[in-house]
């Protein structure tokens, strides 16, 4: 039996190796510099290009004879940033990384340069929250939906003890998973609370996309199902003193038509680059006459963010006017960078040690 | 001002359409009689073609003037699939697919062809459970590792209801997400308790991957920080009657080599398509020498599972041998098909209707 038992070893060695599967490589390698290497395996590609949102244009990549292609790339500002591979015309995620940008319409991988001292998205030794994935029946899309639930560390089930809830939009391609993928929501607020300059919250991370564009119906779908759902299912608090919204590009525009119709129910509206080119923001706001001195009282921060090199820093400049055209109390964070969701992580640590204060 | 909002309106639009993405493309496309259309764009591609776990060999997709290439393939036996494209010379996921297989060496998309009667990993109008993404810290692999748990309908944490425990491990380069999201393991435990056929139960599925192989270090983390992290955090059952233990191919064999070794904690040892040609393996079973008595009556199940077109069949089939040598009782479950998630996905369905009775 030992010999029989050995000799399998071998052979499934063998049919492993059978499985004729490319060279395991190491992509990407980010070294303490923060230099960065990529690397990828073919033998027949003519050319192989890295495009990422780090780099001002794509750099090419050098096979050697292997079928190895890698390139270096200078030292990196750390972040967190999406890339892809140009391999001869088709832009792919890098097939050794497992980690991977969370969209619809794109795939991408995401590459993690650490900073010297841990930055605020950064997995640090601290106690961590988790994330829940949930399925809930909406009502109103008729349909069963994926939904994500941030719950802090420590956390569990108490009806004595009451959280405050944040609801987090993705942007317009992306999915309920952005937020913590790419967006490192969870990490960022358990680093916070660690620090004590975020309260304790429970974060809900719904899927925003309504096919085929954003519609009045994911709005109806949050304030009849979603809210309704974690209010069910979650110890939080039922005030709207201690529920905020926010979100991102098409969700920082949702955050926009949700909250401000509905200011009674949330204290804290916190939109990032929104996108407000949709139907539902023009019937909402075109003729839009609300009683400033009602909102203001109702809504406690009311905040759009926006980078400077943001293709929508023109319109939000407009969202902003108009916002105060009608005397609604609105502040403003205007930063470098661009639609990216490096300024996303800014947006959101700087509006997670605002809440519920 | 609404002149100005209006104007904006149309600007974004201009912008929006400025950003140069590729057309919205619908990929796959399941039709009512099972046959699927690929689509994918590239307008200098010289070759695209599908393959996929449902196709005997890969088949040539067309290109239309407009750059879109596509192919319908013929009805396929209603199942959850992985398939990729290959574009020239690379093998690539469907951009247009957000469904992606999980794993660490491949990028594949996944196609879900429904039955005509809803199957037992189809999503269901039953109660849904939900799956929980922690971070725990290892002491024995000493880095902070994820983890996936699996809670039934209804579950909320009260310490006087207890539940028990799978332990379920992925393949060799898959990862603690491949049970979910390929598995679909929430979905099949939530049909199955909805049925009554299984016990609700928690199910943990860990990380178990540790470079550069499978490593005896994983079976050290299970028993030293998973079971006593999970133990800690959730209302379980601790005793070996209400804890189990399976997983496929490469954690398949450390299915084995944790329930075996440690039959006193395990009274169920459920391996799929075991890959058990490790250094791990060898140390622990070459001079095995158990009191088949003692195991016997500590395992209540002990099942080996594998297709009869699977490439480690002869090696599983020896790996029966051995144990029946050994005198202890083995359940070996063989059935049609290869080393795939189809198959797996049958395995748990299995395993789960067993435990815990």
């Amino acid at each position: 039996m030992r010999y029989l038992l050995l000799h399998s070893v071998v052979l499934l060695s063998m049919q492993l190796g059978a499985q004729n599967r490319p060279p395991a490589i190491s992509s990407p390698d980010v070294h303490p510099d923060h230099s960065i290497s990529f690397r990828y395996y073919s033998r027949t590609a003519s050319r192989v290009l890295v495009k990422g949102e780090f780099l001002k244009s794509p750099v090419p990549m050098t096979k050697d004879t292997s079928g190895i292609w890698s390139v270096t790339v200078p030292p990196v500002q750390p972040d967190i940033y999406p890339y892809s591979f140009m391999v001869d015309s088709v832009d792919m995620a890098d097939p050794n990384n497992t980690y991977v940008f969370a969209n619809e319409r794109f795939k991408r991988s995401i590459v993690n340069i650490p900073g010297d001292q841990p930055l605020i998205h950064s997995l640090q030794e601290v106690p961590h929250g988790k994330i829940s994935y949930h399925l809930y029946e909406s009502s109103t899309l008729g349909t069963t939906r994926p939904l994500l639930v941030y719950t802090p560390p420590g956390y569990s089930y108490d009806a004595n003890k009451k959280y405050p809830v944040l609801y987090l939009i993705h942007g317009g391609s992306d999915t309920e998973e952005t937020w913590t993928r790419v967006g490192q929501a969870h990490l960022i607020a358990d680093n916070l609370i660690a620090q004590k300059k975020a309260m304790p919250m429970i974060i809900v991370m719904p899927y925003g996309n309504v096919r085929p564009k954003p519609m009045a119906d994911f709005s109806r779908d949050m304030m009849q199902d979603i809210i309704p759902f974690v209010e069910n299912n979650y110890p939080v608090l039922t005030d709207s003193r201690n529920r905020a919204v926010a979100g991102f590009s098409v969700g920082g525009g949702q955050t926009l038509n949700i909250g401000l119709m509905n200011a009674s129910h949330f204290s804290y509206i916190c939109s990032y680059a929104p996108y407000t080119a949709t139907d539902e923001f023009k019937m909402n706001f075109t003729n839009w006459s609300p009683d400033p001195a009602l909102v203001n009282q109702q809504v406690k921060l009311f905040e759009l963010y926006c980078g400077t090199e943001d293709f929508l820093y023109e319109s939000v400049k407009k969202n902003i006017l108009f916002f105060e055209s009608k005397k609604i109390n609105v502040k403003s964070t205007i930063v470098p960078g661009g639609h990216t969701w490096m300024n996303c992580k800014q947006y959101l640590a700087s509006t997670l040690q605002q809440l519920f204060k």
